[in-house]
């Protein structure tokens, strides 16, 4: 792609590094961005940088953040004694979307994958641990996708959490296995949570 | 998509006014974003906002530009003589990418289309007129995309131009019927380019 402009280039260069966004993709949004009013993208690039320069990671759940504890932990009408356990911040999404859990969350960031490089101690499990000894929690729920490594990740969190006196389960398998977890339906999803099953039953169906 | 952080939620409202960009996607970009070092997003956010504050057209061709007069018109090994006239930017950039075509070009910044209620009025017509008197053209090749209201605009510009000293050509029709220019792969474009054909020929195939 030849350009006459290097401003324009520079732009389609920057959009098209984001992931998904070709450089015939790019060009596009660049030139839509051109015909808006110059203040409307001032206001676009600024809400960009704003959010990146201001965003939080919230020091007890991981979840995305303006503050330094998100705005569900911080939350006196949500249960703490309830923490849903979950992948990314993507699931916090999904779940809150469906209005139907009252509890709190844990994001581990990734899950237990041997051939990606993770493994347990590259997963926010000892800041769950830690929660779960320091706070007064009563059940623990997983919600991870349904894969192999979902399943390896519930089988060794629960494990290091066996000893403690808290109930475990994990969202009802109302998802497809090998599915993914923010693609699912608001009615699947909120099912899942409603008919959650205790691990040991849960596990049991794994092998 | 219920979402704890404003910042975020702002972020992803300002991705989704991006055309073919719905909100799952807005939120997979943002959340990629997040996971960038600080300077390069700052670098995105800037780089969008320069570009939309700084961007100029061409006084000469209607071309996007950095200056008053584009890369294109003030570059001195370009014939002024060949004049290409096209639809929107997007084909100035299809045909540079050609690498075959040494003229200037005239982008009219639409098409004749009654159904839409863009008239001749609203297209950059007149200053091709004044071009094409004004300066000594020799030639003006018409590259619009292959379809009726295409066909209607070189109908019309070709009448306005027929006392002047100048022929008139349009690329050939290497492109297929009802078919976008932008798309189109290079080999192509280049070919319809060289092999284009006078204006009276062309009109007589129309009909």
């Amino acid at each position: 792609m030849v350009f006459s402009s290097s401003l324009l280039e520079n732009a389609v260069n920057e959009f098209a590094k984001l992931p998904g966004i070709g450089r015939k993709t790019a060009l596009r949004l660049v030139l839509h961005l051109i015909q808006q009013d110059t203040k409307a993208v001032e206001h676009f690039s600024e809400t960009i940088h704003t959010m990146r320069k201001e965003i939080k990671f919230c020091k007890q759940c991981n979840n995305i953040s303006d503050k330094e504890v998100c705005n569900i932990c911080s939350n006196p009408l949500r249960k703490k004694e309830l923490i849903c356990v979950v992948e990314t911040i993507r699931d916090v999404i999904a779940i809150e979307s469906t209005q139907q859990f009252n509890g709190t969350y844990h994001v581990l960031g990734g899950i237990i994958s041997p051939l990606d490089g993770i493994g347990p101690e590259q997963l926010n499990i000892e800041g769950l641990i830690k929660r779960v000894t320091d706070e007064k929690t009563r059940e623990i729920i997983f919600a991870l996708n349904p894969t192999i490594q979902g399943d390896t990740t519930v089988y060794y969190i629960g494990r290091k959490l066996k000893d403690l006196p808290v109930t475990i389960t994990t969202i009802a398998r109302g998802i497809a296995f090998g599915g993914e977890l923010e693609y699912a339906d608001e009615m699947t999803l909120a099912k899942s949570i409603s008919n959650r099953i205790p691990i040991e039953h849960y596990i049991s169906t794994i092998g």
